[in-house]
């Protein structure tokens, strides 16, 4: 089960069922508890993946306290709030609208242009959002690489959870992600993905 | 080295520095070929990985042949030519606009939301750029856990792909990833990530 097969980089195929093929989205959750170290480490896989210019605009708000999830469940379309509820913890993933900032430090290269990102927010803003859902595909694989169910939902009241969560911020949220070890029933037979022959083609 | 941990499920070290903590954006490319048959098994994990309403926007042509790699790297930026150039396989990833013609087949809940996307592409256009991003995360990952190794590059003239390669058709091109065995000099240095603290909060 566990040896790896044609490369040392090669994923065995317990480990693309955990990622991939063996995946599915949790949609109850048990009450083992996770940590914030197992958080913690989510984003430290993450984290290396590849952004565009190494720009990196994906923030985390990790929601985890009784008072927080509180706050943060009514905000959700109604159809995602029981399993959210029973989530040990729930990911805000959030774009960073002045990512440029950190230009000097992450992408030294990009400096020339640094101006050009302050003044033209919605190229900014598309950049941001790109690379921000890239870094929300990571974040969501990384879930999966640490053992955890990832539950992922775009339905919520974004300007709500923003005023709530980021007031005063450039943080702009963009998907949320429940988290947590599967619970009674979490799984429903999975919905059908489009056949190769619609999405593949070679030139 | 690659005794599972913990959890049947959680990756050991070797599958997560070959997704993550050790995995670098080649630059340069062996002469090892790339079959058909490992670029349609990066499809094949890729596309198991979840996405908004199941609508799976994200679309593929792999570029190998030489013909086509000539049509395709002229219309690269100047700093992507070279690159792409020694790279065996160059992934064009794209949208569908016509994302939601599937609704009936993948995602039978949202028929009723059909027409409301038909009517509004600026809507639609925001979910399939959004969607298949975090697709393009889940495709970078999945040429990894292959044992292949990922090239991303956003710096292409859009317009240029699309006329040549998708004339007629609804797919818009939004990301140019080159795929193959790392050559020699691949790996420059890793660029910095930001600190944990700029990055992750908790509530």
């Amino acid at each position: 089960m566990t040896t790896l097969t044609q490369d040392p980089r090669h994923l065995d195929e317990a480990a693309r069922a955990a990622l991939f093929t063996g995946a599915h989205t949790a949609n109850t959750f048990a009450d083992t508890p996770v940590t914030d170290e197992q958080l913690t480490q989510i984003w430290e896989l993450a984290r290396w993946a590849p952004t565009g210019a190494n720009l990196q605009p994906l923030r985390v708000l990790f929601v985890r306290t009784p008072e927080a999830r509180a706050r943060l469940v009514p905000l959700l379309a109604d159809t995602n709030r029981d399993r959210a509820a029973s989530a040990p913890a729930i990911a805000v993933l959030a774009v960073d609208d002045r990512f440029h900032d950190a230009i000097p430090t992450v992408a030294p290269f990009m400096v020339p242009r640094q101006g050009w990102l302050e003044e033209n927010p919605a190229a900014r803003g598309e950049m941001g959002s790109y690379s921000g859902a890239l870094q929300a595909g990571y974040f969501i694989l990384a879930v999966r690489a640490l053992g955890l169910a990832a539950g992922p939902m775009a339905g919520f009241d974004k300007a709500g959870v923003d005023a709530e969560f980021f007031a005063g911020t450039s943080w702009r949220s963009s998907l949320v992600v429940n988290i947590g070890h599967p619970g009674p029933d979490a799984f429903r037979p999975r919905l059908p993905r489009l056949p190769h022959e619609d999405v593949v083609r070679f030139a």
